[in-house]
């Protein structure tokens, strides 16, 4: 194995250190200079345009188009809805002056002081208040409804503890913002985007997810109801995954927004938004990923299959090149994205460590007995085997096998979340299951915020969601034996 | 014609008005509640999303990838490179502080003091210095070399005075930033990229440009060479469309970046940067639309052909529809971007003049005598004309019609533009075509900083470039009379 993965921490020594090593040494990202901002590098960059095309499909063909807003937000429209600014207004980049000057005693540059921004600006933390403030002009009638809006942007939120993609103070995301008619319209399509999140996460990250409604605490900050998608890491912590708010008339409300109805009536218009972010890049790499490194699935995989020639001396080569070409064009032609790695300067092994580090789903590797022999080797990243196979039927082979390890993956994930999944009924249990087993334990809870509260206090798990398709029945809380007619999941998270 | 096409300026009456009215009423985008900050409306932002696309295409395959660096940049940061700062870091988006809190006189939310940040940072108003020195930790050896990256991103500078899409505080772009192991490489890439822009501009936008190296004062702030492509506008004032810049060795000298060469001798590296904005989104609607409204390259339009249907009455639109369908469905199977426009409470008139406005490049209008005689209606947008063309063969008529009008658009620019170029050869023939004629102004200059400053204060024209085609040429400069060897292209700019 090659020097580099030497420092890769295993993942049972210490699983938060592990995370960080396989994010920089598989090339996804960095810490830069700036405290909590992060540098996406070329191959995390090149996942995430994928995810990007894939959802940006999705929300084409459900009638949404994309438009962009302001990065700046005025500071008085925080103040507008009340539970909004609580949430957001509060940890958040903000912007004072527009100059700089040199300074007078020769000291470099620094801010002028007659360039005072009259209103400060902050930099978006989320965009409700100036996309509800543009609405306004967009919106009198129901003849302007729906409005089907989405915006591919950055985002800052100021936070203490940072880690690569899961929590940096920078992110990229995609953030929906529709207008409606009615309330049923709005929930309908609240309902609508968490599904489409819930069939992304599935079928292109292999990530199962479990849909349900947030708790009012871990309601976003002017919401009415929010749908979330949670995932399980291979640690047994949840990920909250992508959120769809119900926002009621609540933005309509603090920004004035009215449309006549169809009987000629004003009436306060219906919202919902709901988003990911670069998020999901910490989902997909903790979800699947083991100590030789990141385990893609290959719907994702910026290098679907990677060949390597095993060779001595130019000659050997120059023969395994005729051949690895041929098998490259080939797969190119069935739309398999594939790389040749002849590189002259680096070891066979070294390479194999590289692309088992990069998670590339399948590598072959031509000898020159293979050559002779007409076959090839062939290791797939996500059960680390290997089998000699015949060049004949390859393509076919591997095109079947991709999709095979598409479903494996998920497959895998989808088994150890369900192994994951603990009922339990009273409060000692709980915490044993908690402390132990960890993942998502199903409980009964009182309904009440003061509840949830202390259980957070008390173990740090939360409410991660109550599942869409829960069933009524009676129980009592684990907390404080009142009256509960559903179970609810609770997890530590991300 | 419409209600809301008779407030739309006449270009001959006040161009700039004009502009903008076309911008609003068109639905590409409008000025929002922050100071010079626009929203790129959902009609805007799919052609500038079209734009991205073929772009990010051509990028790609030039050999480059995508990646993403900070919004922010520490202030240090700007004052390491002596040029770059006077020409970028004064008059920026400066955020000085990191939290807000609850006034304690209930007067709302306040910046809290005790939030400053130890060091300023900056909104990007450019990416060098950020990715530059991010860079230095990448690159070791020539075996790292060269880095070809690009982000896509937005950014802000500070401007006084704004105008939508070409001047704004915050806008979209590309910027490019490539590493090399030698001056040869980087000024081969410099020249490849303005070549890429100078395609895109011409094959998609249909706007000619003249390729050149801009003069000293008119260079990217740090570079050593700027390349452009200058496009004319139809009031005879150019716009710098695109810039491309061998930048030597001066990021790499400011952030210390050196590479262990072939012989194992530590060097400086090598640098570019080019890049397009959303300002090519100004220099498309100007240099093609008239007093009807947009006139977009079919290549481009968002939706490429409209069908309206002449009705009276719920059972002829039936029977319009059952047409319309399958004309449009007939036109998707071929690529083509068409849309029925069914809509039963507005008149045909009024959408007329809509999809004229919005620069929809095909209209076609079925009315029930067509139908009978299996005729339709065309207009096409570049040229206003009307004819009534059989069904038969319609859809490969209008797939080559398109190609014709992207044609067409082209030729009408180029045309204009070429008629737009004047060479004068004393300083009353430079004023006079200045003030009467516009356009391109191709005349002799002494090559000096304080001449083509002393040009500009007199008449505001600024050289656009030094064609890279020009032709060795002795002359005497048009405002001191001093030798020149060849001549330059002046014109009155955005």
């Amino acid at each position: 194995m090659a020097v580099e993965l030497k420092d890769l921490t295993k993942s049972e020594e210490n699983y938060s250190q592990w995370y960080n090593d396989l994010v920089v040494k598989a090339g996804l990202a960095e810490n830069s200079a700036v405290r909590g901002c992060m540098v996406i590098k070329p191959y995390g960059y090149a996942i995430w345009e994928k995810m990007h095309e894939v959802l940006d499909g999705m929300f084409k063909e459900t009638g949404h188009q994309n438009a962009y807003f302001p990065l700046f937000i005025p500071k008085s429209f925080f103040s507008k809805e009340a539970n909004h600014v609580e949430g957001f207004a509060k940890e958040c980049a903000v912007v004072t002056h527009y100059r700089l000057k040199n300074d007078e005693n020769g000291k470099g540059i620094v801010v002028d002081p007659a360039a005072r921004l009259e209103e400060e600006w902050i930099v978006r933390p989320t965009s409700e208040t100036i996309i509800w403030n543009t609405y306004k002009g967009w919106i009198n009638s129901y003849r302007d409804l729906p409005i089907l809006c989405n915006q591919w942007a950055n985002v800052v939120r100021w936070e203490m503890r940072t880690r690569l993609f899961l929590r940096t103070a920078e992110f990229l995301w995609q953030e929906g913002h529709t207008a409606h008619e009615t309330r049923e319209e709005a929930m309908e399509e609240t309902l609508k985007m968490i599904k489409v999140y819930q069939k992304f996460a599935e079928e292109w990250l292999c990530l199962p997810v479990i849909v349900g409604h947030k708790s009012p605490n871990e309601r976003f900050a002017g919401a009415e109801d929010t749908l979330t998608i949670e995932a399980l890491m291979q640690d047994g912590k949840a990920l909250q995954s992508g959120t769809s708010h119900f926002l009621g008339q609540n933005f309509a409300k603090a920004f004035d927004v009215k449309y006549a109805n169809r009987e000629g009536k004003l009436e306060y218009v219906w919202a919902t938004s709901w988003g990911v972010s670069t998020r999901l890049m910490g989902a997909l790499i903790m979800a699947h990923s083991d100590n030789n490194g990141l385990v893609l699935p290959p719907k994702l995989a910026p290098t679907q299959v990677v060949i390597v020639p095993i060779y001595k001396g130019e000659e050997q080569l120059a023969a395994a090149r005729v051949k690895m070409n041929e098998i490259a064009d080939a797969l190119k032609a069935k739309g398999v994205r594939v790389k040749v790695d002849d590189r002259d300067n680096v070891r066979a092994g070294f390479k194999f460590a590289e692309y088992e580090l990069k998670g590339v789903p399948v590598r072959l590797a031509l000898g020159q007995r293979d050559l002779a022999n007409g076959t090839i080797e062939l290791a797939r990243r996500d059960t680390l085997t290997k089998e000699t196979v015949s060049q004949e039927g390859l393509i076919d082979y591997i095109v079947n096998l991709l999709d095979e390890q598409q479903k494996n993956i998920f497959q895998k994930a989808l088994d150890y979340r369900n192994s994951m999944i603990t009922k339990v009924d009273t409060w000692e249990e709980f915490v044993e299951v908690l402390n132990n087993k960890g993942g998502f334990i199903s409980a009964h809870w009182d309904g009440t915020p003061e509840t949830e509260q202390a259980i957070k206090e008390a173990t740090k798990a939360t409410i991660r969601c109550i599942p869409l398709d829960v069933e009524p029945e009676e129980g009592k809380c684990i907390f404080t034996g009142k009256p509960s007619h559903n179970r609810v999941l609770f997890a530590k998270s991300y």
